[in-house]
């Protein structure tokens, strides 16, 4: 009974790392559309959204079957209650991982971009480390792991502000450019920030430790 | 016995009322600091958030209270799961007035803004509407009120859309103001957004209905 109870929660756990997966491959693919100007590659991820949210719901739907078929203690109430969190948070990266594909479907034909590629290809880069850091975190409870994910947000922050400098000194491709521009550069920070809640989300699952975002 | 649970039960919707009006006091200061240019006011609701945030911990520490000590069923564990998901829209609200108030203090001297007081004006209106009604339906479950919810987005989403369009065309105060003015737009289109979570979770716990926003 208490395996088969043990099994069940495996397998929701397995329901997070898979998620976490598709959301790091749908920020991948963004990434793509954005930086090699390829609208097309665009489509598949804003489409695949839904996708990601049903896997929200089938989490939010095992965790209820769950807790009314068992009677789950502290410790593993405590643990579907953190999925139901972190599906919250997955979901978002894959609302921000649609966001951008949005506007690098929006952007393509715009020259503006060019200039602030570089900066992109870095956030890219950073929002793949962290969706694979995510995932790995989710999949071996790794809290040191989980707490290096604040410096990946560290430096994905940096990038951000550097972008807004590009913005706020000698900007020559109009307001609008600059809009969608600043806009993307916070879909990867946000994006970020997901994930940083998700590690600490782990922490206080492995730690029992306060979250560290509480108020202290 | 089962008196006590439903007295729980109703402790718990009290904390959700109760965090809707903090975070509905905290948009309308932050507005409030944002178009009379006063960012002093912006302060109050910066230093505040924290304590939004600690209303959402306290509901999240009372889910699993109730969760161990009584044995609910499955209406009142969908209930419970309901009100987590609830406070992490609240938990945003609050930090989307908590963004205003922080670019509020930021453009207060900034002239560029005045030319978009007045859609502000109306955003400010808006997003005090959105918040009340989120109260009121998290206190009666109205489920008319809820679904009215989304008129209420409708209209603040086509303020959002004036705004951006205010930047399209003939925008001449640069792209640092433009950007600050976008982010200022979606900060109150988010906390909207959120809302309209809200109203649908209270319909969801009412009619027992699959989520609007699921995939059909």
């Amino acid at each position: 009974m208490r395996d088969n109870f043990h099994a069940d929660l495996d397998a929701l756990n397995g329901q997070l790392v898979a998620m976490s997966r598709s959301v790091a491959d749908a920020m991948r693919t963004a990434s793509a559309a954005l930086v090699d100007f390829d609208p097309d590659r665009a489509d598949a991820v804003i489409a695949g959204d839904s996708d990601i949210n049903a896997l929200q719901f089938g989490v939010d739907d095992r965790v209820l079957e769950i807790m009314t078929r068992r009677q789950p203690v502290a410790s593993d109430l405590r643990f579907m209650l953190s999925c139901i969190r972190i599906t919250t948070d997955l979901e978002r990266m894959g609302d921000m991982a649609s966001h951008v594909a949005k506007l690098a479907r929006r952007v393509a034909s715009n020259g503006a971009l060019t200039q602030t590629v570089p900066i992109f290809r870095s956030m890219a880069a950073a929002a793949g480390r962290i969706a694979d850091k995510t995932t790995q975190i989710l999949a071996t409870r790794d809290q040191l792991d989980a707490t290096q994910l604040d410096l990946d947000d560290d430096e994905m922050d940096a990038l951000y502000a550097r972008l807004l400098g590009e913005l706020a000194s000698g900007w020559e491709h109009g307001a609008e450019a600059a809009v969608d521009v600043a806009m993307l550069g916070r879909s990867y920070e946000r994006y970020s920030d997901h994930a940083v809640r998700i590690g600490h989300q782990v922490v206080y699952l492995v730690t029992g430790d306060i979250h560290l975002d509480r108020p202290q």
